[in-house]
C-alpha cells in the first residue's frame, strides 16, 4: 500500500478502543467523532459493546466491511498477533503508537525487528512505533486524538508529540496558518523520513515541510530526497540531541541511531533545509516560508517608529548575515518629505514620532521604501497595531487601512514584509489583517528578524542552485583500474590501509599533485637520492605494521648534508625496531622538503548516517583545537567546494595576510573534487587524510596521505 | 538635589501641557490622574486657561506653591528659557522630552552642553533631554502617559521609549511582576546610569535592575557602581548597538558614544551584571532573578513529560554551561517507584505519561529531585497546566493542588523552579499560582532555559566573589620614581613612546622578566656582545623616529656567525637611513635568540568609556584573524587574571597538547598583573603592548615591548 494510501484512509479500525477518558483508544475516537472524519471508523475491544454510540468489534477479522488502516493502541507485546490478524483482514497499514521498542536498547530493537518481520510478511507498512499518531486534515483522519488542529498548508513531520501539541497549539494561537497533514514518525521501524518526505513533495495543499528530528535511520536517503524537495518547497528542520545529554534522552526517546555526528547540519544546509536552532523560531519559519516569496539579494530594509527596535533588529540582522544597505538617494528624499527632521532615514529608518498621529504613513513609507530596487525585503519593528491601544482609539481604523494597503503592496512589488509588533499578543485587527494577506506578524523581535532573515537564505539557495555546475566524474576505465590494482595489493596482504606511496600514486592517478619521493632500501640508496634532489629532504619510514609513522620516531625533516642523512636514516630504522620489533620494513622513503606554505587538511570518511562525507580545515594544532573545520556530504559539487573554503572561519588566511599572497584556492577545489571522484570510484575506501597539504600561491603539494580500506 | 528626591516628587509642572489627545503633554497629565499621583500636578500653556480640570499657568514661576520637579514637552529650543524660569521659582529637577541634541550630531551636542550649562548655573537636575520619562510606582508618579503599568519590584532603566513599553506590556502580558521605577535615561547630557544604580541598590522595593543600554557617557563609574550593586540584587542588561549598523541607528538615536568596544560584555560581566543578548530573554531574566535564590554549583535537572522537550531542553542548558547530572541512585529508585516502567529516571527525567492521569505526581517527582543534595535547581518542560485542556477537565484542579504543592518545596528546600509550558499562552489557573509562589512559567522553552542558566550564573558571581582575592598594589616608591624617570626621559625630548629598551626597564622595575638585551653603537660592540652571548641573537634598530622596527627592515633574527652579525649591522642601518635619512639612531639592540615556547600577546589601553583595559591572547595571525582574545577592565585581581586565559578558546594550548609540556601559567598571570600595576602607577601610559611574549613550561620572557605615552 502506497503512503499515499495509508495517510488518505476512508476507513480505519481502532484496536485498543476503550471507555476510558484519559486514555489514546478513547481520545482518538472521540476526535476522529468531533473533527468529523469523513470515513468509517471501528472499535476493536473484545470487552465492549460499542464506544461512543459506535459498533465494537472483538478483533480486526471480525469486521465486515472494508478496512483501510488500523491505529494499535495496546502494549508492545500484544502487536505481531494484531498484525497477523490485520494481514488476515486484507488492512495494508498500521499505526503504532507502543513505547518499548528500539527506544529501550537492544531487547527493544530485536523487539522491533520482529514486529516488521510480522508486518512484511502480512504486506503491512508500519507508522511507529512510539509514535504519536497521524492526522489528515483534508478528510479529518485525527489519530493523535487532539482537539482544535487548524488546517492549513504546513505538513508536520515530528518524532516528538508535545513538539507537534507545541506547533500545533502555536499556529492557533499566534498565526492565521494551519497544517495539511502530520505525522508522528516514531522509531521510524518501517516507513522512513524520506518516503513521508517525497509524499509532502507532490501533495499540492503543502506548501512548506515541518520538521523536528532527533534521529535519522537513514540520512542519505533522506538527504537525496531533500535535495530534490527543497526546490520546489521548503523544508525546515529542528535538530535535537546535539549535546551528549541531549544524545542520551533522544536515544531513550526514540531509539535511532540519536545525536548525528556534526555533519549533520552542513549535510541539511547543502540539501536546501532551513536548519534551526531555536525552537521558538520552528513554528514561525514555517509560517514565514509558507507564506512569502523568498528574497534575492539579501538586502533588507528596517522600518521602525523607534531608535530602540531598529537598533536591536539591526544587531540582529548584522549577526544573521543580512546586508541592510542605505537606501538609495531618492528613496531617502521620498521618505524625508513625509517624515519629521528628527528622523534617520538611511537604514534602518525611524520614523521618530512621524507615525504618532497617522500610522498610515507605514504603509506610506512601506511602498517608498518597496520601490527601491536595490530592497529585496522590509521588516517593520515596534508598535503597528498598538496605535490605536497606545494613543487613541480612532487609530485602530487608520492602522486598519495601512494593513490593507501594506497586504497589497506585498501583491504588487512581490517583496515580502515581516512585521514585529509589541502589541501582537493583544490581538489586534490590524494585524490579523496583515496576516490575511500573508504577512507574518510576531511579538518577538528575534524571531522577526530571523524570519526574515530565512526568506533571503532559501532564496540565496535558490539562486545559487541554478547556476550550479553539475558534477561530472571525469576518472577512465584505466585510471580506475590502476587504482583498483594499487587497493587490491593492500588487500591481498590484508592491510586494511595503503602505505604512504601508495596512497600517494592512487591520488596522482586522479590528478592530484604530490611531492615527488623515492622509495630507498638501503642508507646508500637514500644519499644518492638526495643528492640528486638537492636541497634539504625528509626521510618517512614504509612500514605495513607501523601507521603513524610520527609516533613511532619515523619521520626525520630537514636533512641538509650527507651526514645529517645517514644518521637520520639509521635513527629512522632503529626508532621502528624499536617501536615494533617484527616491524616489516619496507624501506624508507625520500622526498624533498616542501617550500613552506599554508597547511591543509582534507578528509573524507564513511559517517553512518549520511555515507561517504569530506572535511576541510587548515592545518595547525590551533586549528584542531578551535574544531574550525567545514563539512559536506560526497559527491561534491564545484559550488560546495568552493563554499567550503569560505565557511571556516580561517578563510583569511586562503586570502592572503600580513602580506603573503593568496593561496591557489582554484587547486584546492580541484583537490577537493578529486578527493570526492576518488571516494566514489573506490567503494573499499573508508577513510582517506591529506595532511598536511601545502597551498602555494600557485598550485599546491599533497605531502602525507593516508587511506584506511574497509575491514 | 538629590535623584531620590527628583524621583519621589510630591509636586510637578507639565510644561507644555496641552488638550491635544496625541501629544505627551495631554498623555502625562490624564495619566497622573487616572492612575491616581498623590502628589500635585500644574500644567503650563500660556495660551489655556485648564486641562483636564486642572488650573493651567502661563508659567512656571507663576505658581505659587512648591514645585519639585517639572516635566518639558517643548521643542529643544524653548528650553533653556524655561529651566532659567524654573530656576527662579526654585525647582531643582526637570524631565525633559525633547528630542534634537546630541543624537544629532556636533550641532546638536553644542545645543546640549549648553542646556546643562544652564540647569548647573540653576541648580537643576536633568533626566534626559530625548528621554520618554519617568515613572514611580510608589506614589503613582507617571511621567510616560503610560496607562496599567503593574506595580512590583523591578527597576528598569532603558534608553529607548519603545523598549520600556515592550518590557512592561510583557509584564502584564506573562507574568505578575511589575516595576518599582522606570527610568527613561536619554542622553544623559547630566544624571548618568551609575547615578540612578546607586539610588536602586538603596531601594528598598527594587529587587532587581533591567537595563537596555545603547549607549554610556561614562561607562568606567558605571561599573565602579555596578561591582557594589551586583553584590546586593541582579542587574540585567541588554547592551544593544553591538554591529556597525545597529551603532549607526543606536548613535543617531541617544547621541550617546554609541557601541561600546568589545570590552563591554566582558566588563559587565566581570562587575556581576548579568548580560543578555536576546531581547526575548530580557524581562523572563529579570523575572525569574528577582523571584528565586541563585543556584549554588550549576547543577539542574530536567523534569518533562515528553522526549522532545527534554532532549531540546538538555541541548540548550549544554550550551549555557549547565551541568545535568545523573541523579544519585536513591533518586532514581525513588522516581522509579512512582513512574512507570519506560520513564528515564538519570537525568532528563522524562515520566513517559506517568503523569498523563495525575499530573499531581509533577510535584512529587519535584520533592525527590530536589531532596538530591546534588541537584541545585529544577527546570520543569511540558504540558503541566495543560492536562485540564488536553486530557480531562477535571485533571486541572489536581494540576492547581500539584502548584501548591511545588510552591511550598522551593521555598522549604531553598531551590529554584523555573517552569515551561506549552499553555502558558493559555493563562490556566495553574501557572497562575506557580507564578504566585515565585515559579516563572515561560512559554519559550528556549527562554525557560536560559532563565534558569542565569540563577546559575548569579549563583556562581556570587559565590566566586567571596573567595576573590583582593588586588594588592606592590609596587614602592622607589621603583616607581625610577620609572617615572624614564617616562620623563621620553617626554623631555617630546616623543610619545619609549623605546624597546626602555619599555623593558619599565616592566623589569616591576619585576617581570625580560630578555636581556644589550644596546651597541658600533658593529665591533655588536659582535663582542654578540659573542659574549653565544648562541644565536637578534639584532634590532633603536631609533626614536621608527616605532614599528619590522615595517623598516630594522629587525634580523637568528644570526650565528661573525659574518651574519656584521652583515645583518650593515643592512639593518641601511634600511633605517632608507626609511628616514634623518632618523635618530640611537644604537643597535642585541638580544640573545629567544628559545622556543608558546607566543603569546598581552595589551593594555585606555578605553573611551572604560578607561584603563587589559587584553590577553595566543599570538600568530591565526589568533588576530580569529579575534580569540579576552579583555578585562584594570585593576586586574588574580582571579580575573586566570579567568582571561581560560576565556580564550585556544586556551588548550597554554595546557600543552600533541606532547607539549603545559605553559607556566602562573608566571603569566603575574605578567599581567605587573601590567595592570604599570598602567595604574603610570597615568601617563595610553598604550603598553607586550608581543611577542614567549611563555616556557617554566616561566617566560618579554621579546618585545611598546609603550605610547598620552599626548
Amino acid at each position: 500500500m502506497s503512503i499515499e494510501n495509508i495517510l488518505n484512509a476512508e476507513s480505519v479500525a481502532i484496536v485498543g478502543a476503550t471507555k476510558s477518558e484519559t486514555k489514546r483508544g478513547f481520545q482518538a475516537i472521540r476526535t476522529l467523532l468531533d473533527e468529523k472524519f469523513e470515513g468509517k471508523i471501528y472499535p476493536v475491544n473484545p470487552k465492549e459493546k460499542s464506544i461512543l454510540g459506535l459498533k465494537c468489534y472483538k478483533k480486526v477479522s471480525d469486521i465486515k466491511d472494508p478496512v483501510d488502516i488500523v491505529l494499535i493502541t495496546t502494549p508492545a507485546n500484544t502487536i505481531p498477533a494484531i498484525l497477523e490478524d490485520c494481514g488476515k483482514k486484507g488492512i495494508h497499514g498500521a499505526v503504532i503508537i507502543a513505547a518499548g521498542f528500539g527506544e529501550l536498547g537492544d531487547e527493544g530493537r530485536k523487539k522491533e525487528e520482529e514486529m516488521v518481520e510480522v508486518a512484511r510478511k502480512n504486506n503491512i507498512r508500519l507508522i511507529g512505533p512510539n509514535t504519536s499518531g497521524i492526522i489528515n486534515m483534508k478528510n479529518n483522519l485525527n489519530l493523535v486524538g487532539l482537539p482544535d488542529v487548524p488546517k492549513g498548508d504546513i505538513a508536520l513531520l515530528t518524532q516528538s508529540g508535545n513538539m507537534a501539541l507545541t506547533l500545533i497549539t502555536e499556529a492557533n494561537l499566534k498565526s492565521r496558518k494551519g497544517i495539511s497533514y502530520y505525522i508522528g514518525v516514531g522509531n521510524e521501524a518501517d516507513i522512513k523520513f524520506h518516503e513521508y518526505l517525497e509524499f509532502f513533495q507532490q501533495d499540492h495543499d503543502t506548501k512548506a515541510i515541518l520538521m523536528y528530528v532527533e534521529g535519522m535511520r537513514d540520512g542519505r536517503k533522506f538527504l537525496q530526497q531533500a535535495y530534490k524537495t527543497t526546490l520546489e518547497k521548503p523544508i525546515i528542520l529542528l535538530k535535537s540531541g546535539r549535546s551528549s545529554i541531549g544524545k542520551r534522552s533522544a536515544g531513550s526517546h526514540t531509539g535511532a541511531l540519536a545525536g548525528m555526528s556534526e555533519v549533520a547540519k552542513g549535510a541539511f544546509e547543502r540539501a536546501g533545509i532551513i536548519v534551526i536552532e531555536n525552537s521558538d523560531e520552528l513554528f514561525p519559519a514555517a509560517e514565514t516560508l509558507s507564506s512569502l516569496p523568498p528574497i534575492k539579494n539579501n538586502n533588507v530594509a528596517i522600518l521602525a517608529d523607534g531608535g530602540g527596535h531598529a537598533t536591536i533588529a539591526a544587531d540582529l540582522l548584522t549577526d544573521l548575515r543580512i546586508n541592510i544597505p542605505v537606501l538609495s538617494e531618492k528613496t531617502q528624499a521620498k521618505l524625508k518629505k513625509i517624515l519629521p527632521f528628527t528622523a534617520s532615514v538611511p537604514n534602518p529608518v525611524d520614523v521618530a514620532g512621524g507615525t504618532d498621529s497617522n500610522p498610515a504613513i507605514f504603509a506610506d513609507c512601506a511602498e517608498i521604501i518597496m520601490k527601491d530596487t536595490n530592497i529585496g525585503g522590509l521588516l517593520i519593528v515596534g508598535l503597528f497595531g498598538g496605535y490605536g491601544i497606545r494613543f487613541a482609539e480612532s487609530l485602530a481604523l487608520v492602522e486598519e487601512d495601512a494593513s490593507h494597503m501594506m497586504g497589497k503592496k506585498v501583491k504588487k512589488y512581490k517583496k515580502p514584509i515581516v512585521l514585529h509588533s509589541l502589541y501582537s499578543a493583544k490581538k489586534p485587527h490590524s494585524l490579523d489583517l496583515l496576516r490575511y494577506y500573508n504577512i507574518p506578524v510576531y511579538d518577538s523581535l528575534d524571531v522577526a528578524c530571523k524570519c526574515i532573515s530565512l526568506l533571503a537564505e532559501y532564496g540565496d539557495y535558490l539562486g545559487r542552485y541554478h547556476t550550479k555546475a553539475k558534477f561530472i566524474m571525469n576518472w577512465g576505465a584505466k585510471t580506475k583500474s590502476k587504482g583498483e590494482e594499487i587497493i587490491n595489493r593492500a588487500k591481498e596482504e590484508n592491510r586494511n590501509f595503503l602505505l604512504e606511496y601508495e596512497a600517494k600514486n592512487l591520488i596522482q592517478l586522479h590528478g592530484a599533485p604530490v611531492s615527488h619521493d623515492y622509495l630507498a632500501k638501503t642508507a646508500d640508496e637514500v644519499v644518492s637520492i638526495a643528492k640528486n634532489m638537492g636541497g634539504e629532504v625528509v626521510l618517512k619510514i614504509v612500514s605495513p605494521d607501523i601507521l603513524h609513522k610520527s609516533d613511532a620516531g619515523g619521520v626525520k625533516l630537514k636533512l641538509r648534508t650527507e651526514d645529517e642523512v645517514r644518521k637520520a636514516f639509521d635513527e629512522i630504522v632503529d626508532n621502528a625496531k624499536r617501536f615494533d620489533e617484527k616491524a616489516d620494513i619496507r624501506g624508507i622513503l625520500v622526498s624533498p622538503m616542501a617550500k613552506e606554505g599554508v597547511e591543509v587538511i582534507i578528509g573524507t570518511k564513511i559517517d553512518d548516517q549520511f555515507g561517504p562525507i569530506i572535511m576541510f580545515g587548515l592545518g595547525g594544532v590551533l586549528v584542531e583545537i578551535l574544531r574550525d573545520v567545514s563539512f559536506r556530504v560526497l559527491p561534491l559539487s564545484q559550488a560546495a567546494s568552493k563554499k567550503m573554503l569560505k565557511e571556516i572561519k580561517s578563510f583569511p588566511i586562503l586570502d592572503g595576510v600580513r602580506g603573503n599572497p593568496p593561496c591557489d584556492k582554484k587547486a584546492l577545489t580541484e583537490l577537493m573534487l578529486i578527493c570526492s571522484e576518488i571516494v566514489e570510484a573506490y567503494p573499499d575506501i573508508q577513510e582517506m587524510d591529506l595532511n598536511p597539504v601545502i597551498v602555494y600561491e600557485s598550485g599546491l603539494n599533497v605531502v602525507d596521505a593516508r587511506v584506511i580500506l574497509k575491514d
